[in-house]
Protein backbone atom coordinates (compact mmCIF):
# COMPACT_ATOMS: atom_id res chain seq x y z
CA UNK A 1 0.00 0.00 0.00
CA UNK A 2 1.41 3.46 -0.83
CA UNK A 3 4.71 1.51 -2.54
CA UNK A 4 2.89 0.66 -5.66
CA UNK A 5 4.69 2.09 -9.00
CA UNK A 6 3.45 5.86 -8.71
CA UNK A 7 3.85 6.68 -5.17
CA UNK A 8 7.42 7.88 -6.12
CA UNK A 9 5.99 9.98 -8.67
CA UNK A 10 3.68 11.49 -6.66
CA UNK A 11 5.63 11.92 -3.47
CA UNK A 12 8.32 13.97 -6.17
CA UNK A 13 5.47 15.82 -7.61
CA UNK A 14 3.79 16.62 -4.22
CA UNK A 15 7.45 18.41 -3.21
CA UNK A 16 7.90 20.18 -6.41
CA UNK A 17 4.57 21.86 -6.13
CA UNK A 18 5.16 22.47 -2.50
CA UNK A 19 8.88 23.61 -2.96
CA UNK A 20 7.97 26.12 -5.30
CA UNK A 21 5.57 27.57 -3.19
CA UNK A 22 6.84 27.79 0.15
CA UNK A 23 10.36 26.76 -0.44
CA UNK A 24 11.92 23.92 1.44
CA UNK A 25 12.33 24.46 5.46
CA UNK A 26 9.13 25.50 5.53
CA UNK A 27 8.19 21.68 4.77
CA UNK A 28 7.36 18.58 6.44
CA UNK A 29 7.42 14.89 5.47
CA UNK A 30 3.53 14.93 6.57
CA UNK A 31 2.64 17.17 4.82
CA UNK A 32 3.96 15.95 1.74
CA UNK A 33 2.83 12.37 2.00
CA UNK A 34 -0.30 14.03 2.47
CA UNK A 35 -0.32 16.09 0.11
CA UNK A 36 0.80 13.17 -2.12
CA UNK A 37 -2.14 10.86 -0.72
CA UNK A 38 1.05 8.06 0.27
CA UNK A 39 1.09 6.95 3.56
CA UNK A 40 4.29 8.14 5.53
CA UNK A 41 5.68 4.98 5.78
CA UNK A 42 5.97 5.33 2.03
CA UNK A 43 8.35 8.25 1.67
CA UNK A 44 11.11 6.58 3.57
CA UNK A 45 10.39 3.79 1.76
CA UNK A 46 11.98 5.83 -1.60
CA UNK A 47 13.36 8.95 0.11
CA UNK A 48 16.32 8.52 2.77
CA UNK A 49 15.50 11.47 4.18
CA UNK A 50 14.55 15.31 2.84
CA UNK A 51 17.25 16.22 1.58
CA UNK A 52 17.05 13.11 -0.46
CA UNK A 53 13.93 13.99 -1.57
CA UNK A 54 15.22 17.62 -2.40
CA UNK A 55 18.14 16.33 -4.59
CA UNK A 56 15.72 14.18 -6.64
CA UNK A 57 13.21 16.99 -7.29
CA UNK A 58 16.37 19.48 -8.17
CA UNK A 59 17.39 16.31 -10.34
CA UNK A 60 14.14 15.99 -12.31
CA UNK A 61 13.56 19.81 -12.61
CA UNK A 62 16.64 20.25 -14.07
CA UNK A 63 16.58 17.19 -16.19
CA UNK A 64 13.69 18.85 -18.48
CA UNK A 65 15.02 22.71 -17.93
CA UNK A 66 18.61 20.95 -19.46
CA UNK A 67 16.37 19.65 -22.69
CA UNK A 68 14.65 22.98 -23.01
CA UNK A 69 17.85 25.14 -23.00
CA UNK A 70 19.63 22.68 -25.02
CA UNK A 71 16.93 22.29 -27.07
CA UNK A 72 17.04 26.23 -27.52
CA UNK A 73 20.50 27.12 -27.15
CA UNK A 74 21.54 24.25 -29.74
CA UNK A 75 19.46 25.07 -32.72
CA UNK A 76 20.35 26.04 -36.09
CA UNK A 77 19.06 29.84 -35.48
CA UNK A 78 22.01 32.51 -35.00
CA UNK A 79 23.37 32.54 -31.79
CA UNK A 80 22.23 35.63 -30.44
CA UNK A 81 19.48 34.88 -31.68
CA UNK A 82 19.09 31.93 -29.40
CA UNK A 83 19.85 33.21 -26.55
CA UNK A 84 17.19 35.70 -27.33
CA UNK A 85 14.77 32.45 -27.23
CA UNK A 86 15.76 31.39 -24.39
CA UNK A 87 14.84 34.88 -21.96
CA UNK A 88 11.25 34.29 -24.55
CA UNK A 89 11.05 31.01 -22.91
CA UNK A 90 11.74 32.01 -19.42
CA UNK A 91 9.45 34.49 -19.18
CA UNK A 92 6.77 32.55 -21.40
CA UNK A 93 7.14 29.98 -18.54
CA UNK A 94 6.96 32.33 -15.63
CA UNK A 95 4.22 34.00 -17.27
CA UNK A 96 2.36 30.49 -17.58
CA UNK A 97 3.32 29.43 -14.00
CA UNK A 98 1.29 33.08 -12.87
CA UNK A 99 -1.41 32.26 -14.84
CA UNK A 100 -2.31 28.89 -13.44
CA UNK A 101 -1.32 29.32 -9.73
CA UNK A 102 -1.49 33.21 -8.99
CA UNK A 103 2.05 33.99 -8.09
CA UNK A 104 5.55 33.63 -9.72
CA UNK A 105 7.61 31.04 -8.08
CA UNK A 106 10.82 32.37 -9.93
CA UNK A 107 13.79 29.91 -10.88
CA UNK A 108 13.57 26.98 -8.43
CA UNK A 109 17.78 26.62 -8.37
CA UNK A 110 17.54 30.33 -7.75
CA UNK A 111 14.95 29.86 -4.85
CA UNK A 112 17.01 27.13 -3.17
CA UNK A 113 20.35 28.87 -3.83
CA UNK A 114 19.41 31.63 -1.32
CA UNK A 115 17.49 29.48 1.22
CA UNK A 116 19.55 26.63 0.98
CA UNK A 117 23.34 26.61 0.10
CA UNK A 118 24.53 27.44 3.73
CA UNK A 119 22.12 24.77 5.26
CA UNK A 120 23.73 21.26 3.19
CA UNK A 121 26.73 20.84 1.20
CA UNK A 122 24.83 18.18 -1.00
CA UNK A 123 22.58 20.60 -2.15
CA UNK A 124 25.05 23.65 -2.70
CA UNK A 125 27.36 21.09 -4.75
CA UNK A 126 24.63 20.37 -6.84
CA UNK A 127 23.22 23.59 -7.16
CA UNK A 128 26.80 24.47 -8.31
CA UNK A 129 26.92 21.94 -10.85
CA UNK A 130 23.53 23.34 -12.25
CA UNK A 131 24.64 26.70 -12.63
CA UNK A 132 27.72 25.82 -14.03
CA UNK A 133 26.12 23.81 -17.10
CA UNK A 134 23.71 26.84 -17.37
CA UNK A 135 27.10 28.91 -17.71
CA UNK A 136 28.56 26.51 -19.86
CA UNK A 137 25.52 26.04 -22.27
CA UNK A 138 25.27 30.09 -22.46
CA UNK A 139 29.35 30.23 -22.64
CA UNK A 140 29.07 28.06 -26.03
CA UNK A 141 26.84 30.58 -27.92
CA UNK A 142 28.87 33.57 -26.57
CA UNK A 143 31.90 32.11 -28.19
CA UNK A 144 30.09 31.49 -31.49
CA UNK A 145 28.76 34.87 -31.86
CA UNK A 146 32.50 36.35 -30.92
CA UNK A 147 33.67 33.79 -33.72
CA UNK A 148 31.51 35.70 -36.09
CA UNK A 149 32.18 39.15 -34.79
CA UNK A 150 29.26 40.03 -33.47
CA UNK A 151 30.04 40.63 -30.01
CA UNK A 152 33.56 42.08 -28.45
CA UNK A 153 33.60 40.33 -25.25
CA UNK A 154 37.24 39.10 -23.92
CA UNK A 155 36.34 36.45 -21.42
CA UNK A 156 33.49 34.52 -22.41
CA UNK A 157 33.10 32.92 -19.35
CA UNK A 158 32.41 36.04 -16.98
CA UNK A 159 30.56 36.86 -19.59
CA UNK A 160 28.36 33.27 -19.57
CA UNK A 161 28.17 34.07 -15.67
CA UNK A 162 26.98 37.93 -15.99
CA UNK A 163 24.04 36.84 -18.68
CA UNK A 164 22.99 34.01 -16.07
CA UNK A 165 23.40 36.96 -12.97
CA UNK A 166 21.24 39.23 -14.58
CA UNK A 167 18.61 36.39 -15.39
CA UNK A 168 18.69 35.23 -11.79
CA UNK A 169 18.59 38.95 -10.98
CA UNK A 170 15.38 39.95 -13.24
CA UNK A 171 13.58 36.84 -12.28
CA UNK A 172 14.53 37.58 -8.07
CA UNK A 173 12.50 41.13 -9.41
CA UNK A 174 9.36 39.23 -11.16
CA UNK A 175 9.12 36.82 -8.07
CA UNK A 176 8.67 40.01 -5.91
CA UNK A 177 6.86 41.79 -7.92
CA UNK A 178 4.32 39.16 -8.83
CA UNK A 179 4.86 40.75 -12.68
CA UNK A 180 7.21 39.56 -15.50
CA UNK A 181 7.79 42.90 -16.91
CA UNK A 182 10.98 42.66 -15.05
CA UNK A 183 11.94 39.66 -17.93
CA UNK A 184 11.67 42.82 -20.85
CA UNK A 185 14.86 43.85 -20.32
CA UNK A 186 16.72 40.75 -20.83
CA UNK A 187 17.23 40.64 -24.25
CA UNK A 188 18.48 44.54 -24.44
CA UNK A 189 20.51 43.77 -20.80
CA UNK A 190 22.37 40.59 -23.05
CA UNK A 191 23.56 42.69 -25.86
CA UNK A 192 24.90 45.25 -23.77
CA UNK A 193 27.07 42.80 -21.28
CA UNK A 194 28.50 40.79 -24.10
CA UNK A 195 29.12 44.26 -26.25
CA UNK A 196 27.36 43.55 -29.24
CA UNK A 197 28.95 44.90 -32.24
CA UNK A 198 26.18 46.18 -34.39
CA UNK A 199 22.63 47.18 -33.74
CA UNK A 200 21.20 42.66 -33.81
CA UNK A 201 17.77 42.51 -35.76
CA UNK A 202 15.02 42.81 -33.41
CA UNK B 1 11.59 39.68 33.62
CA UNK B 2 13.16 39.51 30.47
CA UNK B 3 11.50 42.85 29.61
CA UNK B 4 14.41 44.95 30.37
CA UNK B 5 14.97 47.40 27.95
CA UNK B 6 17.58 45.59 26.36
CA UNK B 7 15.49 42.05 25.72
CA UNK B 8 13.71 43.58 22.69
CA UNK B 9 17.32 44.30 20.96
CA UNK B 10 18.35 40.73 21.80
CA UNK B 11 15.21 39.32 20.28
CA UNK B 12 16.32 41.15 17.38
CA UNK B 13 20.10 40.39 17.10
CA UNK B 14 19.14 36.79 16.92
CA UNK B 15 16.45 36.98 15.10
CA UNK B 16 19.04 39.13 12.39
CA UNK B 17 21.49 36.51 13.26
CA UNK B 18 19.30 33.26 13.10
CA UNK B 19 17.46 34.28 9.38
CA UNK B 20 20.99 35.45 8.02
CA UNK B 21 21.87 31.77 8.50
CA UNK B 22 18.71 30.17 7.59
CA UNK B 23 16.65 31.75 6.90
CA UNK B 24 12.80 32.65 7.84
CA UNK B 25 11.11 29.44 7.28
CA UNK B 26 13.39 27.25 9.30
CA UNK B 27 12.83 29.64 12.52
CA UNK B 28 10.97 29.26 15.60
CA UNK B 29 10.02 31.43 18.00
CA UNK B 30 11.42 29.05 20.97
CA UNK B 31 14.76 28.61 19.27
CA UNK B 32 14.64 32.87 18.94
CA UNK B 33 14.62 33.34 22.68
CA UNK B 34 16.74 30.81 23.79
CA UNK B 35 19.24 32.04 21.27
CA UNK B 36 18.47 35.50 22.51
CA UNK B 37 18.52 34.25 25.94
CA UNK B 38 15.14 35.53 27.16
CA UNK B 39 11.87 33.72 28.08
CA UNK B 40 9.54 33.15 25.80
CA UNK B 41 6.78 35.29 27.26
CA UNK B 42 8.72 38.57 26.52
CA UNK B 43 8.80 37.89 22.40
CA UNK B 44 5.10 38.40 22.64
CA UNK B 45 5.47 41.58 24.77
CA UNK B 46 7.41 43.09 22.04
CA UNK B 47 6.39 41.39 19.07
CA UNK B 48 2.77 40.33 17.68
CA UNK B 49 3.91 37.45 15.74
CA UNK B 50 6.77 36.09 13.83
CA UNK B 51 5.99 37.75 10.77
CA UNK B 52 5.84 41.43 13.29
CA UNK B 53 9.42 40.01 14.27
CA UNK B 54 10.68 39.69 10.48
CA UNK B 55 9.22 43.12 9.62
CA UNK B 56 11.30 44.54 12.77
CA UNK B 57 14.54 43.07 11.46
CA UNK B 58 14.04 43.65 8.22
CA UNK B 59 13.45 47.59 8.83
CA UNK B 60 16.44 47.82 11.07
CA UNK B 61 18.77 45.98 8.67
CA UNK B 62 17.96 48.73 5.63
CA UNK B 63 17.81 51.44 8.02
CA UNK B 64 21.21 50.18 8.41
CA UNK B 65 22.20 49.54 4.87
CA UNK B 66 20.21 52.57 3.38
CA UNK B 67 22.52 55.01 5.33
CA UNK B 68 25.63 53.19 3.51
CA UNK B 69 24.15 53.38 0.09
CA UNK B 70 23.34 56.87 1.11
CA UNK B 71 26.58 57.82 2.39
CA UNK B 72 28.51 56.20 -0.78
CA UNK B 73 25.45 57.52 -3.55
CA UNK B 74 25.35 61.12 -2.26
CA UNK B 75 28.94 61.63 -1.65
CA UNK B 76 30.91 63.94 -4.18
CA UNK B 77 32.64 61.60 -5.80
CA UNK B 78 32.10 61.59 -9.97
CA UNK B 79 28.31 59.63 -10.43
CA UNK B 80 30.69 56.46 -12.00
CA UNK B 81 32.58 56.39 -9.40
CA UNK B 82 30.08 56.28 -6.72
CA UNK B 83 28.54 53.19 -8.31
CA UNK B 84 31.60 51.56 -8.38
CA UNK B 85 32.34 52.18 -4.44
CA UNK B 86 28.56 50.65 -4.05
CA UNK B 87 29.95 47.70 -5.68
CA UNK B 88 33.39 47.73 -3.52
CA UNK B 89 31.32 48.24 -0.29
CA UNK B 90 29.15 45.12 -1.20
CA UNK B 91 32.18 43.13 -1.87
CA UNK B 92 34.17 43.93 1.37
CA UNK B 93 30.56 43.52 3.27
CA UNK B 94 30.24 39.47 1.79
CA UNK B 95 34.19 39.31 2.31
CA UNK B 96 33.80 40.68 6.21
CA UNK B 97 30.56 38.12 6.76
CA UNK B 98 32.55 35.62 5.60
CA UNK B 99 35.95 35.96 7.21
CA UNK B 100 33.72 35.97 10.79
CA UNK B 101 31.19 32.84 10.42
CA UNK B 102 32.83 31.32 6.92
CA UNK B 103 30.22 31.74 4.54
CA UNK B 104 28.65 34.14 2.82
CA UNK B 105 25.05 34.95 4.07
CA UNK B 106 24.00 37.10 0.58
CA UNK B 107 21.85 39.71 0.66
CA UNK B 108 18.94 39.58 2.96
CA UNK B 109 16.26 41.08 1.22
CA UNK B 110 17.54 39.36 -1.78
CA UNK B 111 17.11 36.36 0.35
CA UNK B 112 13.33 37.30 1.89
CA UNK B 113 12.41 37.63 -1.48
CA UNK B 114 13.25 34.28 -2.93
CA UNK B 115 11.89 32.72 0.38
CA UNK B 116 8.78 34.97 1.44
CA UNK B 117 7.69 36.76 -1.31
CA UNK B 118 5.03 34.62 -2.10
CA UNK B 119 4.14 33.81 1.60
CA UNK B 120 3.77 36.61 3.22
CA UNK B 121 1.91 40.15 1.63
CA UNK B 122 2.99 42.52 4.41
CA UNK B 123 6.62 41.02 4.01
CA UNK B 124 6.63 41.15 0.24
CA UNK B 125 5.33 45.07 0.28
CA UNK B 126 8.06 45.65 2.76
CA UNK B 127 10.82 44.13 0.25
CA UNK B 128 9.57 46.06 -2.88
CA UNK B 129 9.47 49.22 -1.26
CA UNK B 130 13.33 48.56 -0.36
CA UNK B 131 14.31 47.27 -3.62
CA UNK B 132 12.65 50.49 -4.86
CA UNK B 133 14.03 53.07 -2.96
CA UNK B 134 17.54 51.21 -3.98
CA UNK B 135 16.71 51.42 -7.81
CA UNK B 136 16.01 54.99 -7.02
CA UNK B 137 19.21 55.49 -5.68
CA UNK B 138 20.92 54.03 -8.11
CA UNK B 139 19.02 55.85 -11.08
CA UNK B 140 19.48 59.33 -9.38
CA UNK B 141 23.63 58.79 -9.93
CA UNK B 142 22.65 57.16 -13.51
CA UNK B 143 20.46 60.42 -14.13
CA UNK B 144 23.95 62.33 -13.13
CA UNK B 145 25.95 60.42 -15.25
CA UNK B 146 24.01 60.65 -18.06
CA UNK B 147 23.62 64.75 -17.71
CA UNK B 148 27.52 64.25 -17.86
CA UNK B 149 27.59 62.93 -21.12
CA UNK B 150 29.07 59.68 -19.47
CA UNK B 151 26.39 57.11 -20.12
CA UNK B 152 24.33 56.94 -22.98
CA UNK B 153 20.90 55.01 -21.45
CA UNK B 154 17.99 55.72 -22.46
CA UNK B 155 15.65 54.77 -20.04
CA UNK B 156 17.42 55.48 -16.73
CA UNK B 157 14.60 53.54 -14.15
CA UNK B 158 15.20 50.08 -16.30
CA UNK B 159 18.87 50.90 -16.19
CA UNK B 160 18.70 51.02 -12.36
CA UNK B 161 16.91 48.48 -11.57
CA UNK B 162 18.85 46.28 -14.21
CA UNK B 163 22.16 47.38 -12.49
CA UNK B 164 20.96 45.88 -9.46
CA UNK B 165 19.39 42.57 -10.72
CA UNK B 166 22.77 42.02 -11.88
CA UNK B 167 23.84 42.80 -8.22
CA UNK B 168 21.82 40.09 -7.05
CA UNK B 169 22.32 37.87 -9.23
CA UNK B 170 25.88 38.05 -8.77
CA UNK B 171 25.38 38.10 -5.12
CA UNK B 172 23.50 35.03 -5.37
CA UNK B 173 26.40 33.32 -7.20
CA UNK B 174 28.94 34.10 -4.10
CA UNK B 175 26.84 32.72 -1.66
CA UNK B 176 26.65 29.57 -3.82
CA UNK B 177 29.65 28.98 -4.52
CA UNK B 178 30.74 31.09 -0.96
CA UNK B 179 33.37 33.20 -2.82
CA UNK B 180 33.68 36.81 -3.50
CA UNK B 181 34.91 36.81 -6.78
CA UNK B 182 31.76 37.27 -8.89
CA UNK B 183 31.44 40.22 -7.40
CA UNK B 184 34.32 41.56 -9.11
CA UNK B 185 32.37 41.73 -12.59
CA UNK B 186 30.13 44.15 -11.08
CA UNK B 187 31.75 47.14 -12.24
CA UNK B 188 32.50 46.65 -15.88
CA UNK B 189 29.00 45.09 -16.06
CA UNK B 190 27.63 48.09 -14.76
CA UNK B 191 29.56 50.75 -17.45
CA UNK B 192 28.54 47.92 -19.89
CA UNK B 193 24.47 48.24 -18.76
CA UNK B 194 25.01 52.00 -18.79
CA UNK B 195 26.47 52.57 -22.40
CA UNK B 196 29.15 54.18 -20.70
CA UNK B 197 30.67 56.67 -23.51
CA UNK B 198 34.15 56.17 -22.89
CA UNK B 199 36.66 53.76 -21.11
CA UNK B 200 36.51 55.44 -17.02
CA UNK B 201 39.26 55.98 -15.62
CA UNK B 202 40.07 52.85 -13.01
Amino acid sequence: MGRTSDAKEKILTAARSLIELRGYSALGVAEICKTAGVPKGSFYYFFESKEALALAVIDEHWAAERREWTRILKDDAEPLQRLRQLFEATQATQQAGQDSCGTISGCMFGNLSLEMSNQTEAVRERLQEIFEAQVEMVEAVITEARARGEVTVADTRTAAQSVVAQLEGQVLFAKLYNNTSPLNALWTNCLALLGARTPVQV
